[in-house]
């Protein structure tokens, strides 16, 4: 993603009602902040937060947090909403998100990740074995991550990943436009990557 | 495929030194067709030939058997090659691929299976787990499977089904012909598919 630097985009992201700023307080315990026993899903890498917004409306017994480490990105979601209720966010970077949740976690979402295509940057693929250790602290009961991508080696790379990892493919597909998406929400980049004719690829992992 | 009658073509199987007739009294001891001790690679429905001929010149020390079920289609490969030392073909149904050959395979190629698309047929599709179980009788040592398709609903749930079944992933492509495929060997099926524009998926698995 393209990045510009928001002028204010550091005080929008203080003031707002839906950013947990002292996230780091809350490990185990990220129930409190919703102030209820919902299950919670994590969207690592939340973007401009469209999908995000859209599930929390749709799915108001499931608690949502959104992760973002650009402030020029993440101001874009808070444009679009002041407050809801099953929403939050947090403006950090995913490599230390094993500090951060502890056994609470009940879904991961992998949007459109960046597919750091070099060789040498295979370990920041959030996809990878570094991250998939990582996310296993985070999950309550059964590990669960759904991943959406337009980029075909990445999404290669995922599907060896996970399997060697352990995982099981739930559900996997090349050309999610052409299946029944009735209940598919889109991100931003999704979108626009489709209208261009791109293939969507699409994988729900268990373990 | 579209099969029509070929006028004589069980008479030019039953002539041709390419075929083998005998082939139930083989199982453990497919080396002695071929005279040595090499590598056994099998593809199962081999179609038209032009895969098994054409790897059997490009690798002379790898023996290369071809199934197929229909005189029709198998008559085509016939037509192309009198003879080539290190190649056979057997006229029969994968269905029975357990009783014919034992611990000798190397590796099995799933070139362009039928993708039997109705959810009450899957059992049929080559790469389910009935075919799959009766494959690990064939293997020698290590299992290891290469399969193409066109089809992208039988390659998801391929993937799926070898990954349940505990193969590990060590190649994918989602599309073939973007990758470099120097070494790639094409049949008669892809060559048409890839022509049109569809993207060719290929996965080498092993257990």
């Amino acid at each position: 993603m393209r990045l510009r630097n928001v002028k204010g985009a550091k005080n929008i992201i203080e003031k707002s009602k839906l950013v947990v700023d002292d996230y780091q307080n809350y490990q185990g315990q990220y129930k409190k902040i919703f102030n209820n026993n919902n299950p919670i899903h994590l969207e690592i890498g939340t973007g401009k937060g469209k999908f995000i917004i859209n599930m929390a409306k749709k799915y108001p017994n499931i608690n949502f947090i959104g992760i973002e480490k650009y402030d020029s990105v993440l101001v874009r979601a808070l444009e679009k909403e002041d407050y809801i209720e099953n929403l939050r966010f947090i403006r950090m970077d995913a490599t230390y998100i094993d500090d951060i949740f502890k056994n609470e976690i009940d879904t991961i979402y992998l949007n459109f990740s960046d597919p750091w295509p070099k060789e040498r940057h295979k370990h920041r693929r959030l996809t990878d074995s570094v991250f998939l250790k990582k996310y296993d602290k985070l999950f309550k009961d059964k590990k669960h991550i759904i991943m959406k991508t337009d980029n075909r080696k990445l999404f290669e790379y995922s599907i060896i990943e996970f399997t060697n990892y352990g995982y099981k493919i739930k559900e996997i597909s090349l050309n999610l436009y052409d299946d029944d998406i009735t209940e598919n929400v889109a991100t931003e980049y999704e979108e626009k990557f489709h209208n261009k004719g791109f293939p969507i690829y699409k994988i729900e992992i268990t373990k």
